[in-house]
């Protein structure tokens, strides 16, 4: 996706060679339009495929999928990191580590949002070691879902996740591939 | 907000005087086509305001922050409940307990996504005691911004955070109203 490659050269910031900052767009300030074309992307890519809910993790998911979810025009869930006491009800859990923030957290998704039989697709803004990706995967198995696929907004390919992913047998669509973060510098495959 | 109103009563649970679990559509699985309605009643609400910025918390604000801001063609940002690694620059801070959590959480912004004199537009999903709103709302003052008002989807008016917020002089706009969750029923203001 040329536009997001832009906007990462433009302003993205390379932290060290495996962390890329997106934090003026992606994940902490939003570009609406962006984010809307995003959705779109998503919904073009699987347009081939029957999908009939979103799921994603808080918090950086939420926004790309929700714009999946409207061109699609199907409802999204997404996973909690920290389950509510609200959240009283039978659930899918899975452990997932946060490198970003050096923490495991137990996902969870309330059963009654992933009936069996469900074609799910998972949308995440990252994809580095496949930790979130795998952890939803997880959920949507435990439930009896088909994983319609994955799709990522940036994939940093160099650190396995979407390899690993693809040779388990999921269609993993990312809107840009980062060879490398080496010498401050983004280079995409 | 009629079309929320029959939502909530249709699809939501009272699980005691103060709790009102509405995790089918907007906190846990969206519904995107509502979320989307709702962004542009918060957008018709404030058209006759400048905003340059929507700023919410994460998750659950997110969603229908993201709406409003596509309607209204501004950037959003969301504070974060727990820092990242990521986020090592200058930043606002302030503390927010969430009764939900059970938590005490340091909500925090990077200085660089509110200048001083945006006129800021605060979005959440639910206001109760109005912690988290309030919360926002000194993270805007302490970056100099104009709060140009506060949208909220649902709004308890009997946990007094509304009334607090108006009677500081913040216009509160909320789609809809619950004057008491009494005897397992929703009843509208």
């Amino acid at each position: 996706m040329e536009l997001l490659k832009q906007k990462i050269l433009l302003e993205g910031t390379v932290l060290n060679e495996k962390v890329l900052k997106v934090d003026s767009f992606l994940n902490h300030q939003l570009d609406p339009v962006l984010t809307m074309q995003i959705g779109a992307e998503f919904a073009r890519r699987f347009e081939d495929c029957t999908v009939d809910k979103i799921l994603t993790i808080e918090s950086s998911g939420i926004a790309v999928a929700l714009a999946t979810a409207v061109k699609l025009n199907v409802p999204l869930v997404f996973a909690r990191k920290k389950r509510s006491l609200l959240m009283s009800e039978e659930a899918y859990t899975t452990e997932v580590y946060s490198y970003t923030k050096q923490e495991t957290n137990h996902i969870t998704v309330l059963k009654k949002f992933l009936p069996a039989g469900e074609k799910v697709l998972i949308i995440d803004d990252f994809l580095a070691s496949g930790a979130a990706a795998s952890g939803l995967a997880v959920l949507a198995r435990q439930a009896g879902c088909e994983i319609t696929g994955i799709g990522i907004v940036i994939e940093k390919s160099f650190q396995g996740g979407a390899a690993k992913l693809r040779q388990a047998g999921y269609r993993v669509e990312s809107l840009v591939r980062i060879g490398s973060l080496k010498d401050g510098k983004v280079t995409f495959l």
